[in-house]
């Protein structure tokens, strides 16, 4: 259901720590947002290290988007921001001085999974059961 | 105007079914938000088998992103993601319960097309002939 | 704070290109939305020639999207997409026609940078310096 996209410049994170902060992110966002953790997308979007830039120049920035239902409570998208960012920062081993994570939303029912139009936040029974 | 962004991992669609998907991504938005299609951008930007998650381990979901502007009727917006589910399992030859669309949006005053600000939807005839 | 993702068809800019947009886009961002240059993130995406649509068929767009936190006054964000418009034209070399400036937002709430919520705009004194 929600998506996380981490676009790091190459030669952030191996493999392996993908594999790990991909997990952590899963779990922190099944906790916080109370959904099954096989509806969380993760994806890693390597880029070359020249096409990266923080200030104008080159950077190593680790950026972390996703995008999920509105309608979670402020708190909990705040919540789920900075441990995110903890994560991130723990398992590709960077100072969070770079890591920088944004969490975007749109209508629960401007997305399709599974064929089925998503559920708002708190009626998740009826689109995920039923 | 609109963007699209299909997420799929590398061999998930041969390039000849990109360019179909594209094509049928493209009907289907200049149909129900009624633009030319000109305006729709498709991209596919395809990732590496292991840089793709779903509920923490290694997936194969086939996550198709996009940007309209805001104001579209809820409705439309929501057929917009169910068409486009559909046509990216039929087209992609994977079942639709990997399949996730998620339609974003802001306001079209926020965009900028071909040097102009984009019109809001309704008000197309100002900014798209004139 | 902000992110700008430019979208080009791989050919469309040379790296040293890319260095200049990187730095004319933060520039503008950081004198219209009055952040610290350091804070604003430059990535490009570079896709394949045959994995960019425009209208159902091949083409050459130079998409260029981007985040920034919600409750800037819109006719700052729309001069922001214009201004980045006209100089990723200007640097890439290619007609506005073929440019696309989408900006996006979510709350400052719903971000984090160096493990601290971003302040709203307005508010940036509190969240930047302490």
């Amino acid at each position: 259901m929600p998506i996380c996209t981490c676009t790091p410049a190459r030669g952030t994170l191996t493999a392996a720590a993908e594999a790990r902060l991909a997990a952590d992110i899963t779990r922190i966002h099944a906790d916080i947002n109370k959904v099954p953790p096989t509806y969380v997308d993760v994806v890693f979007s390597e880029l070359p290290q020249d096409s990266v830039f923080v200030g104008g120049r080159p950077g190593t920035p680790l950026l972390v988007s996703g995008w999920a239902r509105r309608g979670h409570p402020q708190t909990e998208t705040t919540r789920l921001a900075l441990e995110r960012s903890a994560a991130a920062s723990r398992i590709a081993g960077v100072p969070q001085d770079r890591v920088m994570v944004v969490i975007q939303d749109s209508p629960a029912r401007s997305a399709v999974e599974a064929g089925r139009v998503l559920p708002d936040p708190g009626e998740e029974a009826e689109g995920l059961d039923g």
